[in-house]
């Protein structure tokens, strides 16, 4: 608590680059603090409550994660669209165990254009609601289904304890809303939106997430099911990183949108909602930065690599640039997206002749998680090769290499997609080492005491007050049950808690 | 008055596709609505007073728009970051003129998080005040200069008369937003970027632009000069197209963002900013479609290209759609971005095998104003021909054609850039017919009776009296003084109105 209160009071400051790194083991909430803004990620807006400034190099990280986002949607047949940002505040009461889930949370527009509004309306905090009564108006019949939208959007929630890019009042997102004739086509969305989210977090963000059930008291505000992906961050707490939510018949009976089934009846649509924001962003910092600053994965970052330049007077500083910008415009030319994608991701080089001591700069290009750094001077031109050195030692590349220049040219796809690999393996390799089962209470309160926290897999017995109580007594929220193969195999055993009878283990753990 | 009455009116009605589309000669207004209803672009969205859906063939436009534009933003050295929708209303008021311009016009947030908030919010109709804040926490030193940011993002304007893509409460829009050492600096960013603006419109939506500054009375409200692009509707309205203003010192005072200069004093910086918003799409609408409906230039197209099968029985359909499939994934290869850009475009096909006429399925997608149509049937087939009709008759291709279908597909860049081209050149001859240089007043009287427009040359005297009278008495505005080479020569005269002295004709026109 200590530690959190101390990390909210700096967000508070005004926060330059230039400062320092608290390492993780000292003060964890404070190192990603210190992460985010040596990284030149985002700052507090202070001025509007709870909101952050996403800087550019935060801002390239969320283009990028948005960019493959976007093609899996398309390739999964989804269309985008936009709705309106306002909401008639009549609209989110509609459906019951919505309006109490968000009704806490809503801004609302009072006044507009010089005059009291006769209605309210409310910041969106999530569109189910709006969209719902668009799909009422746009479907008619079986033959309007499925009707698969996505929204890239800003939403609002306003939070009490907020944490840049985890949890601010206003953030980025997308909400993916889709309409269907029957459950079964519904339930078959959810889960491929999940895989689609547990594919791109394993293979993009190098994260590797849980897939699993939300339980009853922690599904979305108006949800009959919330599917979700789990991650483990460094300090063994979990992010929940994305949601695909089966909303059954509810706002299609809440918004009256109903259609002619094939049979010629009238049914109420089976709807799904589905997404992931900007906390991505929040999930690679905690996933992959180090005490030296923040690590990207080559498929996030904004930069690949960075040349810096060494000389000692004009004549060498001519050679060692000239070379430098042969180097980049060849790597400049190599795509790394795969070859059917609507994008192309050349490699990203920055040359870095700032008057600045080199040292500087390699510390700099460090916190701003670059994969690769490249050293070059008169020798290495003498020689024809180049010193390379990756962000983090791993099998794709430990220590200062020295490389024939046309070898490293060659070879960055490989590096950069092995560096990528092993970034996964890394993280895989905490998952499952971080990872435990729990049988006994002592051992919980053992595992949870102070501000750790572990992915402990434990009995449940299945009921709302022993999930209750446990959050009470520990703060350890039940993560998700997990889906087949992304847990313990279902054995029968007791509750960690109560001792009752459990038919599977449980994902618990504390939370961001 | 009376067409755009009934327009309105059309607006509030539930807008399904299917209905007629009034001639443009009939009802301009009621045929811009009825394009935009038959092509699904959007809808009002009645609920949210002014502010549309934007639909999902409507949005990928904006998509398009929006990717092109994002490039030639960051190919100038700009960056995207994201700022707060909400800014405190304290901020509207720092700036004299800003807070006169936009007080009428925004939306309040009063209550958030179930309390009365101590100071109000606004949503943001413009970022100058909230971004000109971050500026003062982020500027120390000319060394940060200059500093060349861009936001995408949804702004709020409560407009008493709205018009679907033209004007809505809200819109989406990119903002730039940048700070220099001087004021030459700032000058020339404004050029360049209404230079990116103007290149756009003519080459990506094929929309010719006048270039030019905006008279006092019309620039942006805390902006020392206002710079322009507009364009000639087909009923010879204008539309202001973008903007990008000097806005001097003006906020750089109002905000306190003070540098140190190289010389060592301290000076405040000097600002720009620069937009275009959705409008962009209804200028797509009004400069192309006919009264068929939409018709869009390839380089803005979701879809390239619409293969309508034509069988009697099941043996033929199989054998056409084998081939439909063939030509789409050979159509599907042919890359039409340019070499080095960011993202790939390639040809969009879709194979319309719906249980329709072809006919209904030649008038759908000449609604949604699909470039390319491909009819094949068996005798098609049998003579490894393709019958090719393109949206509108131009030398890129008239009336049904029929071509080798290896020929079609390898010429299917040049078909389109044709196209293209064509659909330019088009707009570009009903700009120079329906231009004119005015000298009388009782000339002046007539050209803009009724609903009519043109883009008048006219003789102005420079006095904000006379252009405010001339506005009273006949709805037309200067749209802006050209600079040079995007206007008559300048030339001594009298102006149209007051008969006093003139150095030179500026642009008039009724406008959007």
């Amino acid at each position: 608590m200590k530690q959190g209160a101390r990390a909210e009071q700096q967000e508070d400051q005004v926060g330059k680059a230039g400062g320092k790194i608290t390492p993780r083991e000292t003060d964890y909430p404070q190192w990603y603090q210190d992460v985010i803004r040596e990284a030149e990620l985002a700052e507090p807006a202070k001025v509007v409550k709870g909101c952050m400034v996403i800087k550019p190099h935060g801002y390239a990280i969320w283009e990028k994660l948005q960019r493959d986002l976007d093609g899996r949607f398309k390739a999964t047949g989804h269309q985008n669209a936009y709705f309106p940002l306002l909401v008639p505040q009549s609209f989110i009461t509609k459906e019951a165990e919505h309006v109490e889930g968000f009704s806490p949370e809503l801004a609302v527009v009072t006044h507009a254009g010089g005059e009291k509004l006769e209605e309210p309306y409310i910041i969106r905090p999530t569109s189910e609601t709006i969209i719902g009564y668009f799909f009422s108006r746009w479907i008619e019949s079986y033959r309007d289904l499925p009707l698969l939208v996505n929204q890239w959007a800003n939403v609002m929630r306003w939070e009490k304890r907020t944490r840049m890019f985890l949890r601010t009042t206003e953030f980025l997102w997308q909400e993916g809303h889709t309409a269907h004739s029957t459950h079964e086509e519904a339930q078959a969305e959810v889960m491929r939106m999940l895989d689609v989210y547990g594919d791109f977090a394993e293979q993009v963000m190098a994260m590797p997430v849980i897939r699993g059930i939300k339980t009853d008291s922690e599904r979305f505000a108006g949800a009959v099911q919330t599917t979700c992906i789990e991650a483990m961050m460094q300090d063994g707490k979990a992010l929940q990183a994305g949601t695909s939510h089966d909303l059954g018949q509810n706002f299609g009976k809440a918004f009256n949108v109903m259609f002619q089934t094939e049979a010629g009846g009238r049914d109420y649509v089976w709807q799904t909602s589905w997404g992931v924001s900007t906390r991505l962003v929040g999930g690679v910092i905690m996933t992959h930065a180090d005490d030296s600053g923040l690590v990207l994965p080559p498929r996030v970052a904004p930069i690949h690599v960075v040349i810096v330049p060494i000389y000692k007077n004009d004549d060498e500083r001519a050679q060692v640039l000239a070379a430098a910008e042969s180097i980049r415009a060849q790597l400049a030319d190599v795509d790394l997206a795969p070859p059917r994608s609507r994008h192309r991701d050349f490699v990203e080089v920055v040359i870095d002749d700032r008057d600045l001591r080199p040292g500087n700069k390699f510390y700099m290009w460090e916190r701003k998680g670059v994969p690769v750094r490249v050293e070059l001077g008169p020798k290495d031109l003498a020689k024809g090769q180049v010193c390379v050195k990756m962000r983090v030692d791993t099998a794709a590349g430990r220590g200062k290499e020295f490389i024939a220049q046309n070898e490293f040219v060659a070879t960055i796809k490989e590096r950069l997609d092995r560096f990528q690999d092993e970034l996964l393996r890394i993280a895989r390799e905490r998952l499952q080492e971080r990872s435990r089962t729990i049988d006994t209470w002592d051992e919980f309160l053992a595992a949870f005491a102070g501000e750790k926290s572990t992915f402990a897999w434990c009995h449940w017995d299945g009921t709302r007050e022993t999930e209750a109580k446990i959050k009470e007594q520990t703060k350890v929220t039940i993560r998700c049950i997990p889906l087949p193969g992304h847990g313990p195999e279902p054995e029968a055993g007791r509750c960690v808690f109560s001792g009752n009878p459990s038919a599977r283990r449980v994902l618990m753990a504390k939370a961001y």
